[in-house]
């Protein structure tokens, strides 16, 4: 079951409390690749510009992640800059700049045409719609968006909508999208445009996932040290997909699973700085913090 | 095993963008008791001035509630006046007055002074020490306080910590008095000064109950419409000590129990204005409700 991811490839330099990071591997489909290939081989596309350092994203591949999809054009490489107040419950960004990506046209290769599991990162929707052109018969596609783009295309944002399974975006893209500030009541509005299944991230918090038949609560992991938050909703995406792909099922029990794969990889990206907790992590750590999701949330009815 | 509360007994006149109430029946001890009253039987400690309606209160008391330790002053009942923003995120106190509640000297009644399960309601910690004076051996004396309080008397309430056994506290107050905004590590930092337990309230997100030796979630019950968030923390406490009250049981487990008959109760509480929702509720939706919570949360670990 292949598994395929479209988005930005970056280079981020983030500041938080605990310090900083300059030029380090970042964007979308890095911290979904990075995430889920710990769980199932990863095929990634994106665009990367002349000064990007492959040897590290070489490195990070070695995990399981396929480059076939990755293009180098002639430029600079996409960049962003933030910076997180103390508590790093808000983000400023310095600086972005695109670079190559401006231009990012993609083109999935041959091989990755029949992938069965698709997600879409957040890029721009009349894009998303491009690469769903182009893959044959994917059992699941999962996308991101943002409020650039439900701001900008929404039109392009609800037609994206029909063509995906799953709609997978944070609480204030959720209320943005649907006009709602209630969020189960900007999920079921979500439902109603398309997607079978509609994904709500809380950050610190938690994520909700919620179809026509099934409401669930996966808490965030309690952690006492938060580095670093960029990525953690990729780094969800990642652990979910994989998931779904690696077990081949879409019982709403495995789906539920798969929620709780995303929130401990999105709590092992905020551990480190960018990607760097997924260089050593092993499928070990991840089962055990699985296990210990259950313990958190574990409580009988009595009567 | 008798369960006591010692808290305010207020009128609040409350705007919601769905309407409003003048003089409706409020505060920390009525929200408790008529959470509570319905799992067990609930002592109330207030005070109440000579304008307050004592005939909805005999109503309400109906379910449960025994005031024997109510006393009716001369004088005006405490009134709080607010409003809540379109989204309920925000509140914004438009008139407090104490009236007869600025001089609230608690005294308990000597029926009630074997009481096992003791909640000590936001007040005056000073006030809160001296009703534990006046308790024999209470199985469990759990206690609230607010931002006020922590800025005021940081020392008195530190003196309180240490005997007590439940901080409640929401993730705001849970910061201010810890000075750290991770909510686990100023969890920990509690735990530190007195109290076996220690339970944060987030609002529409849920509750974290830390031990030295548990940590639970219990998420905020799956809302589309809240009238009036109002108490809500209250009836919290109320559920959960209620349930403890009623099973007579501290084992970790029933104490987790406990915590989805808090957010239980939450969740009831804001669905009308005041404590309306508690006129009618019957122990079948509660434990409709709870069980609801276990489909919530619900997955199974495969490996």
């Amino acid at each position: 079951m292949s598994l395929l991811v479209v988005g930005s490839v970056a280079l981020d330099s983030v500041q938080t409390p605990f310090g900083s990071t300059a030029d380090a591997l970042g964007g979308s489909a890095v911290f979904f690749a990075a995430a889920g290939a710990l769980l199932h081989p990863v095929q990634l596309v994106g665009v990367i510009g002349s000064d990007y350092p492959e040897g590290k994203l070489q490195q990070l591949a070695k995990r399981g992640i396929d480059l076939t999809g990755l293009t180098r054009a002639d430029g600079e490489s996409f960049r962003w800059k933030g910076r997180y107040s103390y508590d790093l419950q808000n983000r400023e960004t310095l600086e972005t700049r695109l670079g190559v990506f401006a231009d990012f046209q993609p083109t999935i290769p041959a091989a990755f045409r029949d992938a069965q599991y698709v997600f879409l990162g957040n890029i721009d929707p009349e894009l998303q719609l491009r690469v769903l052109d182009q893959v044959r018969q994917p059992k699941l596609v999962a996308c991101d968006t943002m409020n650039y783009w439900i701001q900008s295309k929404l039109d392009v944002v609800l037609e994206l909508l029909r063509h995906v399974d799953v709609l997978m975006v944070n609480d204030a893209e959720a209320r943005q999208i649907s006009g709602d500030w209630n969020i189960y009541r900007a999920a079921r509005w979500i439902l109603e445009r398309g997607p079978s299944q509609v994904v709500i991230k809380q950050g610190e918090y938690g994520a909700v996932l919620m179809s026509d038949h099934t409401l669930f609560y996966v808490p965030a992991y309690p952690l006492e040290e938060i580095f670093d938050p960029t990525g953690a909703g990729d780094a969800f995406a990642g652990g979910f997909m994989a998931h779904l792909a690696r077990t081949a099922d879409l019982d709403p029990l495995n789906v539920r699973r798969a929620m709780v794969y995303g929130s401990a990889m999105g709590s092992f990206a905020v551990e480190r700085f960018g990607v760097d907790r997924f260089d050593e992590l092993t499928i070990d750590e991840v089962t055990r913090r699985v296990r210990e999701f259950a313990d958190l949330v574990h409580f009988e009815v009595r009567e």
